[in-house]
């Protein structure tokens, strides 16, 4: 009996741990299909590729299953007693970032709905690198997942640091188009397109920085667990 | 001895349940100070009045303490044992909901933003009706929380009809500016602040929507708890 007793609380912890495993792989899995969304719609932003832009939707509908499947296995694990409170907050993150990468899908849709639009229009030469800005928030996507496997608060950091950057690229994007659209109206579609995806792009840095913050509050949450202060419930 | 065996789960679900009603309560809370965001931030840019920009960014810091201290509730239930499916379920959508809200407080700053924008320039007459806009989208934001707090996956799946019509409205928006900005270059800005503040209403009933999505997830859990099939963690 006493055996039995032992043995239970083993398996169950191990049936847990193993769900934790699946919980990040399928994540760093997911990171990798939004990363790819987004490398995607630029390359059919800049070489007017209505494949590619196909491909992307294509890929944003697997990034929603994978969103539900995630969301499904987090609740699966929620639902078995009594997890440590690390482990809860490494859920926790997990269902935020989980999120944060479905929208990261919704802008590279975004991104390739404006590709396809310029498909309609005559290419235009514009003073604007997006091609600078993509690798930029592709950088952050990438640094923000290897935080999470790594658990490493400091990359995290730097992560928040390159948001700056971005957002900086994105307002002289946004200034350049706008003279652009006052001093040659034949061109003020191309130019709008232009400032949407550095938009859809600046968006996308904006989700790599929630990853970022969703991790350093896992992390921090191992260095000050037996410290923290949890909210109590009325 | 059998009497404390007895009394302690009772004691422990009373306390569970209080939580539910806390997370349920603080997440009305926030979705009543997001939505007064938005419309702030409309009335802001319809008004030309920097005090209400002002009090855009001032509720946006509250609603961004009201997310930390609703995942912090949630996080804490979670940690509790054993709750059942259903509870999981609402935890994980009121989890998922709390990061919309967050969102909607976003866009209301990003629209206070283009209204402070618009105070350094000319005002300008365009054929836009944003107000006609933010009125379907407060809608909206109410009619999903409305269905969150009657547990009403038909008034869920009114907000999601609702926001196809408001992709029309911005979509026409868009073309409309688009025209303006070719034929009169003296208000480029003010037309691509109006096309960029429609984008954010558009946003902000997205989000509405996923908070339906969520409520139906929800509720459809509750409907089919006896039935349902669940992952299996590997």
């Amino acid at each position: 009996m006493e055996l039995a007793q032992y043995a239970e609380p083993k398996q169950t912890r191990s049936r847990f741990q193993n769900g934790l495993d699946q919980l990040r792989d399928c994540l760093i899995a997911m990171s990798r299909n939004a990363e790819h969304a987004v490398e995607l719609a630029i390359e059919a932003y800049q070489l007017r590729d209505s494949e590619r832009c196909e491909a992307v939707l294509q890929l944003e509908r697997k990034i929603n299953e994978d969103e539900r499947h995630i969301d499904e296995i987090a609740i699966e694990l929620l639902a078995m007693q009594q997890p440590m409170a690390i482990d809860l907050r490494f859920v926790a993150a997990c269902m935020k970032i989980n999120a944060d990468l479905e929208r990261v899908g919704d802008e590279a849709v975004s991104i390739a709905r404006r590709s396809l639009n310029e498909l309609k229009l005559p290419e235009a030469k514009l003073p604007v690198s997006i091609d600078e800005m993509a690798k930029a928030v592709a950088g952050m996507i990438r640094r923000a997942l290897d935080a999470f496997v790594s658990k490493n608060a400091e990359l995290a950091n730097v992560v928040l640091e390159m948001d700056d950057i971005v957002d900086r690229m994105n307002m002289e994007c946004c200034q350049a188009m706008v003279q652009v659209m006052k001093e040659s109206t034949e061109v003020t579609e191309q130019a709008l397109d232009a400032l949407i995806v550095s938009k859809n792009l600046e968006r996308v840095a904006d989700h790599a920085t929630n990853i970022a913050e969703d991790v350093i509050f896992w992390v921090r949450g191992i260095d000050v667990r037996h410290n923290a202060t949890r909210p109590q419930v009325s």
